[in-house]
């Protein structure tokens, strides 16, 4: 019973054509070590254009990279500039209000969601790399960003000290883009999965639109926090009091009108603009109706106040000492990644559609840029708006140049036209704010996420649930940690199947999947399906003893003749480590005591080099490896391979 | 050029025998959900015995299973108590001396060493399914409890209060060992690398070896900091004053013994007695010594005093409530945390050296029961000792028996002789550590991790460095940060290749690792060697970009024909999520710009069901995905397939 497999197989007998398992060139360490950097920071190989060029091809190459403008500008033409002047126009309509409102969620004077809507589009203009971006402040970011810092100042009681660490957090929001571009970190923003993100975006959104209820229904006292059962206890109390109806009247007919317009444009593609131009057109009726009627006298919230002018400076504002440094670092941090999680996201989808390629980490230094100068002119922390962008796309935009048009615009108003939102009310801001926010709250993407993938469902509604019911960065912070138990679960329990010959064919496949795939008598033939890492070796050791467990009891009781051979088809096996190493050992003594042969299929360059460095190749024998499961069979059944 | 390769293969000129890519058939909701938590949380199938059983019979399993001593105590013999006897002798010699040592180095009273020998390995007999462990106080654990306790209460001024945080931090660990195993979490302690786990032994070692510096030396003023750079200049700064010549005499006679006794244990395994009862030896010696001459007055520092007795119950000693109570709970998770690895590590060593199965959660569930008991009788940490298991090994145990015996002579030694330990200088509990803790300093398991991987060397050295050179737990932290990183590593950058054709098989392999293989023209064939999730699913998609481009530049330079087949191998490719379908959708539109087809081979049963599910197959065809890459590159380039 325990003959030896190097006696079954005599290589004169042996089949034609039988390749050896290669075993590639050894690397000089150095090397193996530079390759491992390049995959690992530099996959997109950004300096591909630089090789063989003259030093000063490269200095221009160089400057190029940093400010694109300078490489696509060249090739600018008075008809590209029709399509951005268009986009333009409509961006900087659809952004006036939607800036104005931004900035009270965040809870900041109006004026600074305009400061934001002006600088950092212009440095994005000529250090980014995609052309339907439209860059300013957006819902989730001014949410996020004024719920962290609300824990840390009261905006009511020290206004000035507020605005002070949200510029801080803004600079250090752009420090950290910078740093993570610039580093070439960037892929540390794949780690938030999809399915987290939909359900982060889905339930901001929800809270979002409830905290607007504060302004549609004009409350006065209501409730800080951000949760459901909070903010519904808080509106539900205030109709003691009575809710305003003059409020409530103008903010329901308007939030009609946005959403009709809203559903126009997405039934009838090109009647988008219909959706970009109505909050505009709301807030200049609304202003002017309230104007006239005075409703602001009979208890209608209106805007009030908001500053004329160009950005103020602002270097000295921000805390570079003090107690504050640290907390405006960390929010810094959560809102800068936020920020970059939406922007990439937004520049990787448009460019796809496109076609053109975005460098994720030169799109991350530019954005950074934009935040740390933002925070120095007095603009809080801007990034790319999705409902913006895609009406920017819409609209017919060729390149940055629609972020500069939409910049002069908000220039203008900002020189001009400020003093005339006074009378515009606070309810018609709210409107706006939810007919902008229906937009992230996708749920095709979550029904789709639902039929492929339970798990990602889960990270999907359990994001959902933490920002609706407890708050965002406690579902910020359940989006990431289910994101991680994934990626952790996915290497700690890697698959294995069971493998069948196809009938007629040399072919070996899953028996699951192909139910007509048929055993070897005699051999089980196991596929690993991961690279064997400490983190999983142990799993995969036990789940094989356990396949041929299961697979001894059944032929015993089928009266079957019993397994010799154990074939690994490690085709899949990318790498293995110390611990992979010791796992197979182990499993071969376990093997041999049960009088099992172990055998390997196809190990790939890196396992097979660790396996003659560990010797343990000398210990199961060279020739228990082969180049192919079909090889391996020829060897262990050769009766069976003929038949 | 355009040609869509529907047009070329004709369904009735295909070759024969081309089976169709399987689907699987659908799973029930309810059971893929049952199917994926039993994978992930009962891998090892423990519930495999109770099935088909009467329920009288499952509850007896139930209760053997609990207690393992029910089971194999049955089988217990005569001949196997002999081997088991003399084992425990062994050991306990071994043990006594280690343990009062031992206990120093957590800040405790000599005798809650011996109180951690007699309990623990008590109840590790009756519930633990390791033959070969030996369960006591450990050199590293103690260190981690000793340094961690000491940031929060300062030993020498609050003895008591000092005792009842580790007591509390027992009980806790205990408590965490419990959960982890009950609620079969185990696996989390796979998430420390063995890389990273022998960097932080190595390094745990020489910090321990340092500080025994103090007692070799007989230095009285000795720094509370355990980085090398703070002992040494301590030692330094002692030598000025005069170090204590008698007790480096001591200390370094016996030393020298010690380790010549171990040196002689290593190069005869029959002679491994001397080794095991050398640290008794010289202790009954050295005490002798001391008491005839009473070095003690010439300043030769000794144990003084030794509580007689046996474990006094500690229930009131545990805070329960109160300040220290979170503090007790924090450094209980690390220390049980620490010690579980240790002990799981040692269980499954032997068990696969004696070829018997050990399941993980229970072993974490006797161990974390036996700490909880522990800490209830005035024992601290316990676990599995690493050199007494090897000396366990070797003297001939059978069963977990020789830790009874072991905890008898423990016992004994409480109840009758420890006020003989009076005398014992304190140089050779420091020598004996010291010998102890030589054989974690594993040199040869790290030559083999350099040879093996570099970037497992780097977290090998990283937790060395961080253990000596700064603290205990920095060096743990770093620890497992690299080990995290390393496998964030490996789901972000997986492995790409480009394959070739084997001369004269069907056989399509890396061309990296067979350079024999060619390349097929106007095919460009890529296997992605990982599961595409969100956290690759980007650099997937730009790397077989990255591949055709680098491709066709090579083609143009040599003027041979385009690319016009982008055969992608996914057998590696077991799972894929939402994320990774979006990067497949972008793939195909970029390579539809660029004239490329995309064609997908062997796709698994997860992964064809989840391009079904979302429409994907429907948008590249059908016809584009095949059984095998020969399958593929038959219907693409006919003309290559029969040449």
């Amino acid at each position: 019973m325990s003959n030896r497999i190097s006696q079954d197989i005599d290589p004169s007998e042996a089949p034609p054509f039988v390749h050896k398992v290669g075993k590639p060139p050894k690397q000089k360490l150095l090397k193996e070590f530079t390759s491992t950097v390049k995959e690992t920071l530099f996959p997109d190989d950004p300096l591909r254009q630089f090789k063989d060029q003259p030093r000063s091809r490269k200095l221009v190459l160089g400057i190029q990279s940093v400010f694109p403008i300078l490489d696509w500008g060249r090739n600018y033409s008075l008809q590209k500039f029709k399509g951005d002047l268009i986009a333009g126009l409509t961006i900087a309509s659809l952004c006036i209000p939607q800036d104005i409102a931004y900035a009270k969620l965040a809870n900041l004077e109006p004026q600074y969601g305009l400061y934001s809507s002006f600088v950092p589009p212009l440095v994005y203009a000529f250090m980014g790399s995609s052309r339907d971006i439209a860059i300013g402040p957006v819902a989730v970011v001014s949410l996020l960003l004024g719920t962290l810092l609300r824990e840390e100042i009261d905006p009511n009681e020290n206004p000035h000290d507020y605005q002070r660490l949200a510029l801080t957090a803004t600079f250090f929001a752009g420090i950290t883009q910078f740093s993570l571009g610039f580093l070439r970190l960037g892929f540390l923003i794949d780690f938030l999965s999809h399915a987290a993100i939909v359900g982060f975006m889905a339930g901001a959104s929800v809270t979002i639109a409830l905290q607007q209820l504060k302004g549609m229904l004009g409350i006065k006292d209501f409730t800080k926090k951000t949760d459901i059962i909070s903010v519904l206890r808080s509106v539900f109390k205030a109709a003691h009091h009575g809710w305003n109806w003059q409020t409530i009247l103008i903010g329901v007919t308007f939030l009609a009108f946005l959403l009709i317009a809203k559903y126009i444009g997405k039934k009838n593609k090109k009647l988008f603009w219909v959706a970009a131009i109505s909050p505009l057109t709301s807030v200049i009726i609304s202003t002017f109706f309230v104007y006239i009627t005075r409703a602001d006298k009979q208890g209608v919230a209106i805007v009030k106040h908001i500053n004329k002018g160009v950005n103020p400076p602002s270097v000295n504002e921000i805390y570079f000492t003090g107690h504050y440094l640290s907390k405006g670092f960390r929010i810094g941090i959560v809102a800068g990644m936020v920020a970059l999680t939406e922007a990439v996201a937004i520049a990787r989808t448009f460019a796809a559609i496109k076609d053109y390629q975005i460098d994720g980490n030169k799109e991350m230094v530019a954005l950074g840029t934009m935040n740390v100068i933002g925070s120095l002119t007095s603009c809080y922390v801007a990034t790319g708006s999705f409902s913006r962008s895609a009406v920017n796309f819409m609209a017919g935009c060729n390149t940055a140049v629609s972020n500069i048009v939409m910049s002069g615009v908000v220039l203008l108003t900002l020189e001009v036209i400020t003093p005339l939102f006074k009378y515009t009310p606070n309810a018609i801001l709210a409107a706006i704010i939810i007919s902008a926010v229906v937009g992230l709250f996708d749920i095709d993407a979550a029904i789709l996420i639902w039929k492929i993938d339970k798990l990602d469902f889960i990270a999907c509604v359990g994001a959902f649930f933490g920002v609706t019911f407890i708050s965002v960065e406690i579902g910020l912070l359940i989006a990431v940690t289910i994101s991680f138990a994934k990626i952790l679960l996915q290497v700690t329990r890697p698959r294995t199947a069971i493998l069948g010959k196809l009938p007629r064919t040399t072919v070996y496949r899953n028996i699951l999947q192909y139910p007509e795939a048929s055993k070897v008598p005699g051999v089980l033939i196991v596929r690993v399906d991961s690279a064997i890492y400490f983190s999983n070796s142990n799993y995969i050791r036990e789940r094989i003893l356990r396949w041929l467990t299961d697979e001894e009891e059944h032929l015993k009781e089928n009266h079957q003749p019993r397994i010799q051979f154990l074939i690994i088809e490690m085709s899949p096996v990318t790498d293995i480590d110390t611990s992979g190493i010791h796992a197979f050992e182990e499993l071969y003594r376990g093997l041999q005591k049960r009088d099992v042969q172990l055998i390997l299929a196809n190990p790939g360059p890196n396992v097979i080099d660790k396996l003659h460095t560990s010797k343990f190749t000398d210990m199961i024998g060279e020739d228990h490896i082969f180049l192919t499961v079909a090889d391996a069979v020829t060897a262990c059944a050769p009766k069976y391979q003929e038949a």
